[in-house]
């Protein structure tokens, strides 16, 4: 019998990339989507792309609920413990793409959202779900935090170097660009084409709600404390996201010995690439897939690494990564549903 | 003494281009910029291209009014009428780039806009600004229609095949295509980058309100009724239109010989360019200039003149023909202030 | 057992489109993959989207037909002949999604594409590979002569219209628009980023080698002789096609009882699909999929049925309509290995 | 009388950018244009934008340099000694908009270019132009050496920094992005539409000749040696660099304190903006235009100081400042020619 599936906020981005992937997991069928914004209508009309393949009518998150055996949640940072609460009340699995169980700190919590743990205990029973990292934690889990996408890509891209201690945990820099799906659906001046098309700016410079995350997934990885300087970009594309991280070399490992100890760590994972020495990573070979591919340099006369990695934001970055979280969950193949191919173009 | 130009209506596109024009045009200095969204913010705050190059405070339209020996008005239809009556009550220039002064018929205006004349009067004194075809009814009015983008780039496409009766005038098939900016600076969820980035559809197709505009604008040069249907299309670019237009061969006229007759009509036209045979024409060639480039074609096997033309609809769509006719309004050099070359890239 | 298929010039943007479909196809195994000017080489060298997804070897198109029970050929026009002859001696199925097998008249072939048919018993074992329109001709076929892009979207328009008589079948305006992965993988000036993007142009205007294809394909399904002009034009984005067709109309059919036989026409067809009125095609609505969306309007004062329909050139117009033609081929479900869901941004 | 001013491959990006600025320039007239891919051939055939404005034909650097006071040369590396001395023999100034004369030291130059100085005592004649640092040097000269896109956005990005030392001049990290043109003209397959648009990359990581250059610029502002990380990325947009520069500061100054040194820095300088708080660099702001925007962040929790600056490359980052050099040498008002407004969008 297939696992019942819910997405609630479907219509944004995130939650109507998880209906496309959804509807072709092997071992889910979709049970309700439900979005406040578009509530009694089909997601087909805000999305023509599903005409004919889903005209499911958007319903309430209540009923997301009721019908599902895990509920997926794409909503802004807050609304989503409610949510939580119900489900686990209810015995059933919650994954958040939003913000609310990304940060075990409540302080962190409460000073970048400006939001309170409303039920301390849940956030007891959630876990930040990296697979490739915290694969073990997640399996038991009933709450999973999804990570941020700029988070995904940099801790992908970073994990080895910190757990080898072959870089310096403090005062990394990292420098992302993000497609332009991550701002979300609604239209706004700055990602209106005629502004955002053939432009190119920073925002939230050293200021970015995914900082505190990105210093904790990494923080946990080096099992010490991170401190990094995280700049985003808006990167006139609709998927993808490059992340251009440089850290302080520690000892005397050269270039070919840290990438053996990239290869080694990722050996086993299906979505993570260690490309080989002469190539590049590109957004446009992980796009609509699940893939990380990730490439390392070394400069040596200022004695850095410096580590590129690359995911489609709405992927790895979020959708994909949820079904992934949710294949832990329930004992499922890790890449069903989800083993798409890059579109290359 | 500077001709003293004020904007109504300063920081939407068509606004804000005319003001970057206006800063270098050698006889004009602005007098006042107006804008109901921003009053009492410097245009350079929504456009911070313009920073200490023009950082005036948006102000009221009576002061633009005021202040001014020429008005353009960027404006929603229907609101341009008070304006040009205060302006002829104070003997200044008026020139309209919204669509209050360019259709003559007051029921057209009435069926396609919704409103009606408030000043039938000011509507005889008005002309219809697209010098290369009515230069000299153009040059002792007091208030311009400017044309709309697509017409422009239609009318002078057609206007001498029509003249010399080479094509036949009813049932006229055009398909053009424009850059975002025509839809305005107000952000939509059509013009979200995600959704119109590698996208691209018709709209308003047989249905759009430059369609009267267009058979008004052909009629007139063609001393006859002309029925065209029209089909646009939002093209994934900032700036250009290009209008593909297939008519009828009335006679036995060669390719070359038709041609001729384009070369003869616009042999003295600074900003029209008629391309030679093997070239064809694009809208990058034209970019942020007032040029606009034509080529035809025939199809003997369905015995079809095509003509593409393609001119920036900021420009020559927009701002540059609304200088152009002030230009002739004040007996100017027609070219003073918009003899930008074509940015190539 | 799996059908091992083979693809000749895999690395072009075709080719590897198929690859990269063939590799998720649940009843095939890709057997061999040749490329020319990459023999010897990984595709996923060339295509590193594929990096260990799809680590085959090129070889020669010997090695291709030697191993495989369908072949497919993505090759410049001319060269597919002798592997379809290759083929048919080995009883081996033969899909070429080049130009060799799309046009039935010899001297139309040779007048548009400069060849001479080498083997004229085999373009009597072809079938041009339209399942929607032509599939109970295409499923006892050996060799396949898989449509243009262009002409897919236009046949797919105009089809039901035609058989219905309800338009003029002489003198049909044609106007496409064509992404640039239509143009193949080889860099040219037209496609050199800086001259492509923001760019916008018509080409082989009334002259492109697609307008008997598209004559020949409509004549099959009004029985008679078609004559359109076609014009394609080169649209910045990488993946779709828009045509918008202009008829004129025969009779006395409103637009809803148009509707009607398009709705009527199409109502099992899994990847057309004729959209509700107040829509829009967009192509960005099929992307990556293998449907195609149809849109139709009436221009009433000129007589005209406007249709417009979209695809994506890869996958409907090239990769994904070869495979449904395989599936026909083999007596599988038509929707094999075919049935993605577009990708929406 | 106005200045005779000639170009040496003229039909490259930044050759024929220059075209387009001289054309334009009040003091200035074309004396002739040189390409060896074109000679014989009007630059407009090349450069249809040009078309009716500029249809001279092109012909020999010999000509070139005979014809003009002031020769530019837009060429490969290793190709302007030669034309140099030819000019200095004739007592004409060069501007080199090539490599050639950017370096000072030959080891540096072999090293990276792989070439040697033919001319040594040339080098001593010549100057590295970017006038906002090295105005008074520049005066006197007859060679200049243009400099690069990307160390003039970095340069003018950090250099009051430096110079007030409240930065580390070692270990400073460059993050930067580039529009396609800077690629050049000449079609590849990394530049091709289908894979370069959606798509984003870094290239030549910590390995790109602009690296010397940088640190030769910066170490002439600090007055001692500089070192820093290089990493260039190709942005799918046309025009414009966006560096992204982070530097360990050294005390405790505040950013308003750090904001005030860069203001007194730049207060005369007509191209160079030093943006308000809460605001921030974007290309789009720049382009078409000899303007540099900077905005400065500081990162407490690191202590770095963040510097985003941007330019259009073909403009300030190429033919811009070629002319600004030009102005400074003849002793032209220096923004004569080069005071183009950005074009907003």
């Amino acid at each position: 019998m297939k696992i019942k599936a819910g997405v609630i906020g479907a219509t944004g981005y995130a939650g109507v990339e998880l209906v496309r992937l959804l509807l072709k997991h092997p071992d889910v069928e979709i049970s309700a989507l439900s979005s406040v914004s578009f509530e009694g209508k089909q997601i087909s009309e805000i999305y023509p792309s599903l005409r004919e393949i889903c005209d499911d009518t958007c319903t309430t998150s209540e009923d997301v609920v009721n019908s599902s055996d895990v509920v997926f949640a794409a909503l802004p940072h807050g609304l989503s413990q409610d949510t939580a609460y119900q489900c686990t009340q209810q015995g059933k699995k919650f994954i958040d793409l939003g913000a609310d169980f990304r940060l075990e700190n409540p302080e962190d919590y409460e000073k970048w959202y400006g939001c309170e743990y409303k039920y301390p205990e849940l956030h007891d029973k959630a876990v930040y779900g990296i697979p490739e990292l915290f694969r073990e934690e997640i399996k038991g889990k009933s709450i999973v935090g999804n990570p941020g996408c700029y988070p995904t890509s940099i801790a992908l891209g970073l994990a080895p170097a910190l757990k080898a201690g072959v870089i310096e945990p403090l005062g990394i820099v990292i420098d992302s660009k993000s497609g332009v799906t991550g701002a979300g659906r609604k239209p706004t001046q700055n990602t209106h084409f005629p502004e955002c098309n053939e432009a190119f700016s920073a925002y939230k410079v050293a200021n970015h709600r995914h900082t505190p995350e990105i210093e904790q997934a990494l923080g946990k990885v080096a099992g010490g404390s991170v401190s990094v300087t995280f700049v985003p970009h808006l990167l006139p594309v609709n998927r993808g996201i490059l992340s251009t991280m440089y850290a302080k070399l520690t000892g005397k490992l050269t270039l070919n010995e840290i990438r053996l100890i990239y290869e080694e760590a990722y050996k086993n994972e299906f979505f993570v690439r260690v490309l080989p020495e002469g190539t590049s990573v590109d957004i446009r070979n992980v796009k609509c897939s699940n893939y990380c591919d990730i490439q390392l340099y070394m400069d040596e006369h200022t004695n850095l690494l410096i580590v590129t990695s690359v995911i489609d934001n709405m992927v790895k970055g979020a959708a994909g990564q949820a079904i992934q979280n949710m294949n832990l969950l329930f004992g499922l193949r890790e890449t069903a549903g989800i083993d798409m191919i890059p579109t290359a173009f």
